[in-house]
């Protein structure tokens, strides 16, 4: 079947699903749980052939962690499971009523969005993660995952398919794309798709941004900042510092940039260097902090890069508003902290940082949609619209317009003896 | 000042302007009401040249009717201002808040999307009610208006900056684009410009859409159906369809497509063609439609066509689900109506029918900001992500995550004696 076919189906698929009961779709999550027990031994097995190949193909290491789909994945997931049953359904909600006059009552109704594009790195659970969501949130998903989990997600998707359609959920709703040239030509349709979310490298993201009239959510890059203020508890900083690069450095809520605040640098920037050197850590530093510690020269190219590596970029700055100038010029819009002991500078800081996430005395770490309880996320946006940092089911949803007449004409309110609007709050929910 | 420079400054003046206090804001609104008083004769002026020329070029009846702002128009403008000044500021909210773990509290805070580029028709009112939901929102705007309006537009624009920059509203917020390649300039800033909003033909919002890698809120078409079901009191149902034919046939959220379920069509038909033809209304028929009343058939393409003219094109239908298949098929996902007197149906029908405003038993006209009590629209928007429908102030607002911890690093959130999050809501609002 051809792409666009899938992608019609979908489409079908998804005005169905948008109105399936909350019960068939947490009945559907469940059996989809159970399923996933039942057939552990085939998921392994196939997870097996998709290690043996990466083996083969000399896959790095952390790449190959990845791809692993054990019996404790597989029970992971299902809590993950069960935790997005114990969610309220998100579609259906009244987000708000106004009475507009007298029988005619306009709700603002929450409804999924449509039918989702999710391209996604090699992680099988994450397979397991975004249909859940998208189920749950009324979505359709056509999905892509990376090529080295191909037979693990192939398992996976069948065992959901077939789960949730004898659940009640309409078939069409999750489909599985197995190239590249699939997703290049989902790029196109915009007339079915409604949403992307690509999940990968920068260049990659970049890449379908710049190939699509699809709205697309995600984040290119992950340039976060640690700004150490000068009322700074400079122990506290010195271990959020080190967490923020350190504890997880590929990925795109760690720390790319130390900026500190001239009154503290002289005792900071010696201990940093010291913690940080002893975790392996490059500091590439600006002519401030050359003249204080021993460090390689930083150019304003480290200022825009995402290492995702042992490097950390320094710069010593003369004020807070020079670390926002800082961060509002060559971050990504992601996530940036400060360390301070001053209350009112930290609420400065979080005032005019132009990012998703803005951090008081705490790691960029947890910018990340489990810790922020938001159940699960299917990825993380800088966008400015829509849905910003972790996006999970609220992220997926959009919302319509029902109003509700008597045989309500517009020509009534219009001219001479127009009647006027009343405009009221209704403490009513739709239906009514 | 080339159009990159003004958009980099709007940038800094947005960031400025996402935290000046409520009511600095309120006063710059009341003061550029004061100003657009005093200054009435100048506007009028400005607007009587622009007419001049408008006339000598022959400008169509309607948009010379469009273009006139005089006396009335500038208190309508100021009234307008007035109920804005009224609304509730929407930044700052807290939208949700959540203890992750002791002392670590998430907030989701609501604030302005940053720089929108908004281009819009001949209407100068417009120019007042854009630059004013930005004002209110936070948001800073470069403004495109038709070329007709140029005077009118210059002088509003100048008193609109003046007066809201003395109240301390930071300079840079509100730029006047002059030609069509300052557009063209401005649709390739994706740096500095958050959101484009685009008002205006369907041709002209096509083309924008398609060269941009911005967001674009907007609609290109407008097809909106009315759907009499079997079920419907066809009294009610021809005043509904007259008014959403004929109140105003020029504008987007006017019915373009009549489908009649086939139950009524032999009653209903003959009196909505009466009706129509009173009003001048051609109408083009299914072949069934043509089996009962004499008119011109209509093709495949009719069922898909915008006509903004006094055109109507008219399907009989064979039951409630093919109605809403036709309408997810042809339709535009903006305003679609159905008149019946069983409420289930009329449920059914908002359910599955996939477009912003789904309408029972009211006139397709009403979907409009100000009827919804939005105070005012910047557009109305067939998206399926961010906003949805009319979009009033609420349309230009996301959020940002305010994260405030005491040290908290996500090193003792992991591996083997990790600590578990907590994850309750927070009765608090920010800043705590």
């Amino acid at each position: 079947m051809g792409i666009t076919k899938v992608a019609q189906l979908a489409k079908d698929a998804a005005i169905q699903l948008a109105a399936v009961k909350s019960g068939i779709k947490n009945k559907a999550l469940s059996d989809i749980a159970q399923s996933l027990e039942k057939r552990g031994a085939e998921i392994v097995a196939a997870n097996q052939a998709d290690l043996k190949r990466a083996e083969s193909e000399s896959l790095a290491a952390p790449l190959l962690k990845r791809l692993k789909f054990n019996e404790a994945k597989i029970k992971e997931a299902c809590e993950g499971l069960q935790s997005l049953i114990d969610l309220t359904d998100p579609v259906g909600t009244t987000i708000n009523a106004t009475e507009l006059d007298r029988g005619l009552e306009l709700y603002k109704v929450s409804c999924p969005i449509g039918v989702i594009g999710v391209v996604f790195e090699s992680r099988p659970d994450a397979l397991v993660q975004i249909s859940s969501l998208c189920l749950k949130s009324g979505n359709a998903v056509l999905l892509k995952g990376g090529s080295e989990a191909s037979a693990t997600n192939r398992i996976l998707t069948e065992i959901i398919q077939d789960a949730s359609i004898q659940a009640g959920i309409p078939d069409g709703w999750l489909t599985l794309l197995e190239t590249r040239a699939d997703v290049a030509e989902m790029l196109a349709l915009d007339t079915y798709i409604d949403l992307i979310i690509p999940r990968g490298s920068n260049e990659f993201v970049r890449y379908i941004m710049d190939h699509t009239n699809i709205a697309v959510l995600g984040h290119a890059d992950g340039i976060c900042h640690v700004y150490v203020d000068r009322h700074a508890d400079l122990e506290m900083a010195l271990k959020i510092v080190v967490d923020s690069k350190c504890q997880y450095v590929a990925v795109c809520n760690a720390a790319e940039t130390l900026l500190v605040h001239e009154d503290v640098a002289n005792t900071f920037l010696p201990v940093v260097k010291g913690a940080l050197e002893q975790q392996g850590v490059e500091i590439r530093g600006c002519a401030r902090t050359a003249d204080i510690i021993d460090v390689k020269a930083a150019t304003d190219q480290d200022w825009a890069t995402e290492y995702l590596d042992l490097i950390l970029a320094v710069k010593v700055i003369d004020s807070l508003e020079a670390a926002i100038a800082h961060i509002n010029r060559y971050g990504s819009g992601h996530t940036d902290v400060i360390v301070t002991g001053n209350k009112a500078r930290g609420v400065q800081f979080m005032d005019y940082v132009d990012s998703a996430d803005v951090f008081l005395n705490c790691s960029s770490r947890f910018s990340d949609g489990f810790r922020y309880g938001l159940g699960a996320e299917v990825g993380i946006s800088t966008n400015k619209i829509h849905a910003r940092g972790p996006v999970g089911l609220e992220g997926l949803m959009i919302y319509k317009w029902r109003l509700v007449g008597d045989g309500h004409i517009v020509a009534d309110y219009a001219g001479q003896d127009a009647q006027t609007f009343t405009h009221q709050k209704l403490p009513k929910k739709f239906p009514v």
